[in-house]
């Protein structure tokens, strides 16, 4: 067990919980013996999923808390009241060094506020930033923040970029990753203040971990040429939830316009499509820049989506994240 | 002539012109012969197209102009010099009253200073803003800024939300359009500042002229539950781009994933599906808040495109848009 990777597991966040969750972690144990799972929550009702699943005593230990947040709750109120739920015990025992990773599907906001609250922040990063992968031609790429920061300076979107590469080259194996700053245009006077003393600052100092690109277009993240997008987490919120939206609208008029017949006719193609763009392959948003990290998945995902963030989890444990965001951030003088 | 709409076309402006504006011209006139044409541009060149197109002197006049503005002018540059352009001489047409409204497929930064440079802003606008239309699963719904404005105040949304409204009345002729601040929560006390102030002022002041909403986030642009979406222009850019950059990721798959029997099999409904997701229809931003409109069909787009930002133009001037922005605009004491 010792040298598994130990997870904490909210086990009660998210839809459908903790249903899915120990059905996640079944899914999860097919693929890799790699992880220790610590189960926080209801004690009777995952031991229950545990037996349905069948999931043998070695992979797991169930600590049971009381509490559960709720998903409508305000993240303030959650973290007043909050110290015996599952989530926040969880958060809890990264503190005391027992695991390597906490993983939840409940309210994000409280997740990111007690995460602040309970776990330091990495020596030299003001403001730790939420990032996520997206879907681009040849595989994924890393996006932050997506919303943890609604104002953000220079010295957040570079300790962004140092933290964006650092975990694309944990869950990647990349040497030098491509890091972009999201702007409205390419030329250098394009974009508002901050983003300009940015590129001047990256692109001054030269960064030697990470291979700094210049602007990127929102018309661009998806084309693959660029690891690492950066911006404040209200632009990148606004991105993220303009593509969800997109994406939707597009799927659903594909789905009226199609009729039964070449759907019939289309099925397996339609479905190797489907799986190449299922999110649930993206699921898990990263909080990045505390001393131990925190994962979230999305709270509507189901098993399937919740054991790729078990997956995403173990990724960022044994690629070292937290030792490679300390060696890659960048000091700038005056 | 004199009761028609009257077009000041930059005849020379984006990619494949004056070929591609001619032809739209013959696609519009088929459609509608409520508009006069007034073309600024090679004489030569643009008197071949219009016999090749067959199209009546009834409908246009030629303004031969030696200078082109090209599209990878700085929009400074292009203002400095090009008092002979296309472009320039056909925002100037409006400001000596000539024409009702000004069409151009050229360089939209220069559109956008030239325009600027030539008509007065109206009085009580401190800044234009670009708007365009978005596809949603109803119609279309209008959203604003797209990328004239990078930081903007209270003040700015403000005239946002009624420049806004009265387009949407004016194409559409909808009594109350509904109106929401894009943002990255519904919540009151999401966002920065300036939007906070912006929803409170319109809360108080409960326009007459729309139905304020309140908040809209990026996935539920195109739901269709709302008919103006305001924001800044950084903002504003970023979601469209992101939007088309998604748009054209799935579309790409999708046609990667079908093979040539489910294509051949499905013709009909994809070509259906194309259709009614046809950028073309949504072909055309307008320069808001000049007392004479501008508007900017895509640079890429083809006859049929151009053909639509033309029926726009109608629109808005049967529409009375300044007329209409005038009597929106909201007045804040304090």
């Amino acid at each position: 067990m010792s040298d598994k990777v130990k997870i904490a597991v909210d086990a009660m966040g998210g839809e459908n919980s903790p249903n899915k969750i120990i059905e996640g972690i079944k899914i999860s144990l097919k693929q890799s013996k790699d992880n220790f799972f610590y189960l926080y929550g209801n004690k009777e009702h995952i031991e229950k999923e545990l037996t349905k699943n069948s999931i043998k005593k070695d992979y797991y230990e169930i600590i049971h808390t009381e509490d559960i947040i709720s998903d409508d709750e305000s993240p303030l109120a959650a973290a007043k009241r909050g110290n015996n739920s599952s989530m926040w015990k969880a958060i809890e025992s990264q503190k005391e060094n027992k695991t390597d990773i906490a993983l939840s599907a409940g309210n994000t906001g409280a997740l990111l506020v007690i995460s602040r609250l309970l776990l330091k922040t990495i020596n030299g990063i003001d403001k730790p930033a939420l990032a996520g992968l997206w879907p681009n031609n040849f595989s994924m790429n890393v996006v932050l923040d997506l919303g943890a920061n609604v104002e953000c300076n220079e010295k957040n979107l570079l300790d962004f970029t140092s933290m964006g590469s650092a975990l694309f080259k944990s869950l990647f194996k990349s040497e030098k990753p491509k890091v972009a700053l999201l702007n409205i245009g390419l030329e250098e006077n394009k974009g508002n203040d901050i983003l300009k003393k940015t590129f001047s600052i990256l692109k001054k100092n030269n960064p030697s971990n990470f291979d700094f690109q210049g602007y990127i277009e929102g018309n661009h993240i998806m084309d693959g040429n660029v690891d690492v997008i950066v911006t404040d987490g209200f632009t990148g919120n606004i991105a993220l939830k303009t593509a969800e939206g997109t994406a939707n609208f597009i799927i659903k008029n594909l789905k009226k316009s199609l009729n039964i017949f070449s759907i019939i006719f289309s099925y397996i193609q339609l479905k190797n499509f489907k799986k190449k763009l299922d999110p649930r392959k993206y699921n898990g948003a990263i909080f990045l820049g505390l001393q131990s990290p925190v994962v979230k998945s999305h709270g509507g995902t189901d098993a399937i989506g919740f054991a790729h963030s078990i997956t995403m989890c173990n990724k960022i444990v044994r690629g070292d994240l937290i030792k490679k965001i300390k060696s890659h951030l960048i000091t700038v003088d005056g």
